[in-house]
């Protein structure tokens, strides 16, 4: 089980990013961390209540693909990096993005509890990974998405 | 050419929501209104900065998820109204949510100009509608995607 101190994007994976990026106050600041399976990181986050969607009580969909497209490539960026063997955030910066992002809502994510993503490497193709994560509340799957994540080449 | 003087969302399609809720005062507030074509609704909208991506010129493609996505739903609500006969946010009201969301990000979009979103409807079945949403800056395409959205029974 490997298992970082700080997140990846407190190494310095994602500075500036709305979702993500840990310099960007106004952002949602998610924290992505290796989780014990082979190649899949974790995530615990807690919505603002202005992230709501159709009513107070739910969590925004767009708030909900947001978290498993930002914590997917997250996850893919660390993995690169690790490739390298050299630390996340170190130079040359790697970057990624996604190309797709397919969300499915399945339950209404209730926006005054813990969320929990989790995700998983489907298929790696040169600089094309596939990744699955899954978004659930006290253990009960609300949605899930697969992310293409495509490494940008070195500038 | 049907042109509603104010938009969807102004006119009570939908009141909380983080991306479209006319009532976030924290949240994105895009504003929806009929286009030219067949079951089709155009949006304009301009960042804030903060919802920069990996960069800080280039817009967040989770927000670009939740605009195709926001924008796609409350065509789909507003054409509900409209196949009742009554106006967008009359009693009783019109909920529906996005079920599947599946967005192609084609080329990075600028986070300092207007953004224009055009979405329009491909197929309905019962409470089932598909939308497509393309999202474009300076009539170049930069993402777009497809929504499926969901009328929920009434209360």
């Amino acid at each position: 089980m490997e298992m970082a101190e700080e997140s990846f994007q407190d190494q310095g994976s994602v500075q500036h990013c709305f979702g993500c990026g840990s310099e960007n106050v106004e952002g949602m600041r998610i924290k992505s961390f290796w989780d014990d399976g082979i190649d899949s990181a974790v995530c615990h986050w807690v919505a603002d209540p202005k992230y709501c969607g159709g009513s107070p009580e739910i969590l925004y969909g767009g708030t909900i693909a947001s978290l498993i497209d930002c914590h997917s490539v997250n996850l893919v960026v660390a993995l690169e990096y690790r490739k390298e063997q050299r630390p996340i955030g170190s130079d040359p910066k790697i970057a990624c993005v996604s190309a797709n992002l397919n969300v499915n809502f399945r339950k209404p994510v209730p926006i005054n509890k813990t969320i929990q993503l989790k995700a998983n490497v489907l298929k790696c193709e040169g600089r094309k990974t596939w990744v699955a994560c899954t978004l659930s509340v006290d253990g009960l799957a609300c949605a899930d998405g697969e992310v293409l994540v495509v490494r940008l080449k070195s500038a």
